[in-house]
């Protein structure tokens, strides 16, 4: 069966790159207003090519923000239902001056194709398009019932999807949903993320004298907020990484053996990490955790940034009135973000230094999330890479958070398959964005192949 | 004597506030280079007044900045030598919508002049010259030698002049400096500041990663440059603000009974402090030290400002690669600056979190200073005090720091009087700076009066 497609893919090599140029050619760039016409031209480019792959029902979908687009075709009673979901909106092209060609004029060099846009995430939704049409092309039909949900607020926080969601799930039924926007995690190895984090953001704000003070005068009897404020968090971690917030760690759940031995065969080397990705001294954190258990399955505390006070060139002598961090916890699967915030906030309290008041504020909270290995997608997913790849597929996790995982799994109760064909040094949102060119032929045909046998297999 | 002094000041007031309206509105704000034009004006009338006062060997004298003023009479052989200072620069006047009237066109309101430059200090360096002028016209001639010197750039750093006074020892040579820039420690209470603060100001950088990191994907492994400069300013306090920095308390000089006995009897309120001028919860500081005691003869560390990752609105989840903190000690008498930055690195080397690095850079130093109370110059300010306001002295410090009286002690080897006659509320580099009137002519009767008594006690 999968003989045909790799044929059909082979054919349409040239057409299949070309039209892929074409949507990467639109400034697709959600958080720029003067974009907003091009935004919707990648819409109605993706509705358009969806329409052509024999897709049913195709709508642009009006929104508060950019438009999303959906289609379906729901003729294989008695299959399974697979969402697709992807976007297609880009991040800003800047700095432009290091680029090697222009960010939106894909070009190949050294077998990648270079430009934004080009695997996060175009080149790689695009490859669920193309599954289709292969199967539609080359049997008439597509072997499981699909939905496809495409955004254009990703990169800007996917508000209109996060409201979209919940509103239609009836509509949005299905039993697995399929995402493209992760890598490999090295090439040539056939890569399913099962376990993400989740995450509280939070911004605690600082405030000790009604308004900055002259340091000389005051400076050993008024309290200072950026110091109340580096007091405070300081309490909040040990010298090791570990979080002293009571009861943080009271829910974390350990993974399974057979998944950290899985971890042990990776290939991944931290002197790798510290000195090509991390470039300091050391690594830190956890002694007892190894590095993959301490960014995949343990919780986290950062502080992303601080500011207050004078920090302009030269000296002045103040005595700062507040001071602002952001600060965020990565959660994993079974810790409640309303527990852990009530935990910060509950610290925050009691530890907060004489003379400074503070406030906490929650910018956004979400749960870690696991895929269960043994799901039915899950087993044909592999069995598809085997075909494509052939060999086994890695489980890993990410450290990271991906929302639109979370609401898939709150609003409508199912895993995500995040079957991603970029590579670790692909630079999203870096300029040079690249994305191999095999990776995207690869893409289509490992698609389409699970597609095939998930309906195949599929009573 | 000084009732012929005081009828002629009486005879002139509207001359005196006259002229002192026409150095105001001069805008010499010695930070902005469109006013440099503005700041030599300044120089200039201050020189031509310097020369109708009846002072010699007037000089504009030309720096890499803006030009210092010279001035003197040495006809008062026998006699002791005073260098008169002040500054004729000032502070930008915004934010401008705040001023009630127009910073550079003085009002008289509620027997204030109500003027940016009123206090600060252009209405108390020219009461030096109306001095000089008043004893020159009742008696011919100065009973002191007197050296004046004015510079431009008080408001800037004060470069100019601390390149120009030991590189002119000679010149500059002297028994007393006297300085009006200063304020009353409560209205009617003749204030002499004897103690002053010393500083060193330090800028610490903190580096972890070689670029900001996704916090999800190394969060838990790598190294942040914000929490890592957290953990170690806050090693540098205890929770009741001493200073953990090994030796720093080694020199610090308990100030005596007496000195003590008499800050017991000033009128200081607590209470106001916190609510009026601090404005929160509490006031902090060593607990078994009194206010005035924390602020003036104790030793102090701040973090003035704290910078580092992201900290526009929103969230963004990085780990920071570098960080920076301004931070400053205030140092008192026999505390030496050199010993305490040594002290200071060295506890930043052994404190310095794992994968971080740490810079310390010395952006200034300085020591404390005290004057004695027994020198001449203090006991004859004091009866000259008691002649023109009829009360007793007092002798407080300043937590703060005045460059230029380190610079006279260290190069000319000479005390400061430090004779101001501004008020705590006088709102100094604020909107609606105020300096009340009648102090003006205070200012002139008392200075005149001391160059007499100067001059008279003198062998």
């Amino acid at each position: 069966m999968s003989q045909k497609i790799d044929q059909w893919v082979e054919a349409q090599r040239e057409r299949l790159l070309a039209e892929l140029f074409e949507l990467i050619r639109i400034p697709s760039i959600s958080t720029l207003p003067e974009h907003s016409g091009d935004v919707r031209r990648a819409a109605e480019y993706t509705a358009q090519r969806l329409r052509e792959a024999g897709m049913e029902n195709v709508e642009v979908i009006e929104t508060e923000g950019h438009p999303l687009v959906y289609a379906d075709w729901l003729h294989a009673a008695g299959k399974p239902t697979v969402l697709s979901y992807g976007h297609y909106d880009v991040q800003p092209a800047d700095p432009l001056e290091l680029w090697e060609s222009p960010p939106f004029e894909p070009e190949i060099r050294n077998s990648n194709i270079y430009a934004r846009g080009a695997v996060d995430d175009k080149g790689q939704f695009y490859m669920h398009l193309k599954a289709v049409e292969a199967l539609m092309r080359v049997e008439g039909r597509l072997p499981v019932n699909l939905k496809v949900l495409i955004e254009g607020e990703e990169e800007i926080g996917g508000k209109s999807i996060s409201k979209y969601v919940p509103a239609h799930r009836e509509k949005l039924a299905a039993d697995v949903a399929l995402v493209s926007d992760t890598a490999l995690y090295a090439e040539g190895l056939p890569t399913l993320c099962v376990g993400l984090r989740g995450l509280v953001y939070l911004e605690i704000v600082a405030r000790g004298p009604m308004r900055d003070l002259h340091s000389g005068l005051y400076g050993g009897a008024a309290p200072n907020a950026v110091f109340g404020l580096v007091e405070l968090l300081a309490k909040m971690k040990d010298a090791e990484g570990r979080i002293q917030i009571p009861g943080i760690y009271e829910d974390v759940a350990e993974p399974a053996e057979a998944e950290l031995e899985s971890w042990r065969r990776l290939p991944f080397s931290e002197e790798r990490m510290r000195s090509e990705e991390v470039g300091s001294a050391e690594l830190t954190g956890e002694a007892d955790r190894t590095v993959l258990e301490r960014v995949w399955s343990r919780p986290t505390l950062e502080v992303h940034g601080i500011a207050g006070g004078f920090t302009g060139a030269g000296a002045k002598t103040v005595i700062p009135a507040t001071a602002t961090a952001k600060v965020s916890l990565r959660l994993v699967p079974r810790q409640d973000p309303e527990k852990i915030v009530a935990a910060l906030r509950q610290f925050v309290r009691e530890h907060t230094p004489r003379g400074i008041e503070c406030e906490v504020k929650v910018l956004s909270q979400g749960p870690g999330l696991l895929v269960d290995p043994a799901h039915k997608a899950m087993e044909v997913a592999r069995k598809a890479f085997a075909t494509t790849m052939g060999r086994e597929t890695v489980l890993i996790r990410s450290g990271g958070s991906i929302p639109i995982v979370g609401e898939f799994h709150e609003h409508l109760g199912i895993p995500t398959l995040l079957m991603g064909f970029g590579l670790p040094d692909d630079g999203l949102h870096s300029p040079n964005e690249k994305y191999k060119l095999e990776n995207y032929y690869l893409g289509i045909r490992t698609v389409a192949e699970f597609l095939e046998q998930y309906g195949a297999e599929s009573a």
